[in-house]
């Protein structure tokens, strides 16, 4: 039997519940939804980045990698971003962070594919991303 | 070619268009959309488990777990469940009810990645969950 | 290493950001969100059919099936398809569709699982639609 793998960077805050932020099974990596918080600190709430758009879009594609990579994977290996937004005007602006973020990574395999949809997130949230992967 | 095989449990009422409530193809299994539907009765109408947020969210997740099943793998396997609520102020509750259900599994292997965003929903549906498993 | 496949069919128009239209790496194959928009023409905007829900419908599954066959599967292949909606009055419309729709494409297996959310989305968009396929 393959294992299944909790991918829990050092960087992230216990999960509010009983999920993991990531998990690798075989060749297959699912990144759980992730938004804005700032690198976990002992005995502080939970903080995104911010207030911008930018901050905390920036702080969430961290977020991702930093699972992918726990799973020793990349952002190469991606094959599919959702990006939860909570305002449609936003989706210009989030498009242009987006692009410059992933022209700095260095890609050396097409990107993933993505969906953007809107919807509700908790207050102060702006935006959520989860992400697939394969790797091999 | 590797068959793909719907998974239909006996408890599930027919889906109201041309999809599958499960699939399986290899070891890669994809749960449809759940909702807190009763276990379906002759000549009635679906009917949600209810009126509470805690009878919907249990009653969603046994139909999740009964399509797994159905298909040969448990939450043990599921790498991704995605929740659908329609209320932010339903979050709390929702990780509550969430934990006790899968503290009460058993479950041998790291709980599945998860992200949750919120929607519109049918009239009368405060959740809706699918999953994605890989066996083996 | 397996590489990753960018799927781009002729007649999708570029991204509007640094993701792909499709992937597939290995048996794995991802179709981002798709909507309405009629075939690229040459120095006009993305424009969608329309405006009836049903031109927009037929419209999206025509995209999504474009990348499935560029990626070498088809609608037997797909295992999740996600459908975004924007009303929950257009439920059983797009329900209507959506079977006579996959009546005509003579499947050999079963259909795909599904999940319908409804969210906001571009003005003027009224369904979005993505894909998971596994191949072989």
């Amino acid at each position: 039997m393959t294992e299944k793998t909790a991918l829990t960077p050092k960087t992230h805050t216990t999960p509010p519940a009983k999920f993991s932020h990531g998990v690798r099974k075989g060749n297959i990596l699912q990144v759980a939804g992730q938004v804005g918080f700032l690198p976990a600190e002992d005995g502080k709430l939970p903080t995104p980045a911010g207030p911008t758009l930018r901050e905390q879009t920036l702080q969430t594609l961290a977020n991702v990698q930093s699972i992918l990579e726990e799973g020793g994977a990349s952002w190469d290996d991606a094959m599919m971003i959702r990006v939860y937004l909570t305002d449609v005007d936003h989706f210009a602006e989030m498009n242009d962070i987006y692009d410059t973020y992933f022209a700095e990574q260095g890609l050396t395999q097409p990107p993933a594919a993505r969906t953007t949809v809107y919807v509700g997130l908790p207050a102060g949230l702006l935006i959520e991303i989860d992400a697939l992967a394969v790797l091999g």
